[in-house]
């Protein structure tokens, strides 16, 4: 691969089925989406580049815009690494745009926001093309409900009711949740969450919450006394990650 | 699994992703779609019933709705053999719907016509999600002459140019094609075909033929000299098999 004068920082944008991965970050002796990057990436460049998201994703969960940072030493016209890397990567991940940027980009620090869309199937039977992309609930759901729950939901709230690990977020559990929409199209529903950051799983829980509240197992004003115990508990679940995709990430207008 | 006093013969819609099968016939040592349904239905119901489908979809072909029938000494719930075959067959098949239908519905000769859809994704980067569902086309195709092409070809003609096998085809050539329409929504292409009857790979033919006047190699007059040649050359490649979708088959209203 041609080398240019001077290395430095790349941003770049990949999309992935999560279906074959153990989430994105690297572990040993586990195939991840970083651990993919990385590797084709060294293969390319004969440096190693550590690639820095702008969220984790888990095993199973997927990516239609997820954004990415590395460096390196040695210039690479970015072109050829998009080609490079997608001609090297298993079909299930692609590198979708790729560019230089300045130094102080950072994929996760830079962001202001990000959108997760959570897909479900709710209708008799999964169409086989869908089966890893969709969380089947047969169950007839009311999706009028959901949303009404969660428009109780949207504001700055302490999520620590939606979140897996709650004692474990570093910067504590308060968050703000600028849209949380439940769209139904025929058998398909789907819930769309923007926020300025996430607690870890919380969309998964906040999928999960609103699966019972459509069931008719929880009540739309269970929402209200839930997100004020600041306690989670077995009555949010943590809802199947095939469902869930990590949708876009904001930055401001001045980010490269 | 319950039986009822009487027997008879079944309709079965089934959705797949061809991508893990063979094609639709039973072949010894394949995994066929013919092959796994026959396999879970003789499970559930200890007879072996031979599944006929309305048209044979090849290697890697989909289907959205194929229509089959099989017949059954004893009788069975409708509903339960559904709910069984799910239970049994992998997730990239699917039992949409079964019910019992009249001795004298056949699923391919009852059949009036039929449509397939063929869907190309004409951008530079094919995304992970639809690598198993698109022909990835990456020169910029132009969808307007396809769809001039595409026009000259609706009617009854004989389309031997089209055809895998020509002087194979037990009833001659000539086929009615109803529609054929080219349609463009961003980097995805869709091509619908609709008609009574189609030859051997006579969709990814008319695709093949089409991607090939989309990319400026062959001209939207060249169409009427290669119908009328009713000669299969080298002009008329055949398209590949995974953007292509058995999409819906009709039958007559008054059939069951």
């Amino acid at each position: 691969m041609t080398s240019e004068v001077t290395g430095g920082r790349y941003r770049m944008s990949v999309a992935y089925d999560g279906s074959g991965y153990s989430g994105w970050q690297v572990q040993p002796g586990r195939i991840t989406v970083q651990g993919e990057l990385e590797r084709v990436l060294a293969e390319l460049t004969s440096e190693a580049p550590r690639v820095h998201c702008s969220g984790r994703t888990d095993t199973g969960v997927h990516a239609r815009d997820q954004v990415t940072h590395f460096d390196l030493v040695r210039g690479h016209e970015p072109r050829r690494l998009i080609h490079g890397c997608n001609a090297l990567l298993r079909d299930d991940i692609r590198v979708m745009r790729l560019r230089r940027c300045p130094a102080h980009f950072d994929a996760r620090r830079s962001a202001t926001g990000k959108e997760y869309r959570y897909f479900l199937w709710n209708g008799p039977i999964l169409p086989p093309h869908l089966r890893h992309q969709r969380t089947h609930v047969r169950r007839p759901l009311d999706a009028a409900a959901m949303s009404e729950a969660a428009a109780l939901l949207v504001g700055r709230h302490d999520f620590a009711a939606f979140a897996a690990n709650p004692h474990q977020e570093r910067g504590g559990t308060v968050r703000s949740l600028w849209d949380l929409d439940v769209r139904r199209k025929g058998h398909e529903i789907v819930i769309v969450a923007g926020g300025e950051g996430f607690l870890y799983k919380m969309v998964r829980s906040l999928a999960g919450f609103l699966i019972r509240v459509g069931a008719g197992e929880l009540a739309v004003p269970d929402t209200v006394s839930i997100l004020a115990s600041r306690q989670r508990t077995a009555r949010v679940p943590t809802a199947p990650p095939q469902g869930l995709f990590l949708w876009k990430v904001r930055y401001a207008k001045r980010s490269p």
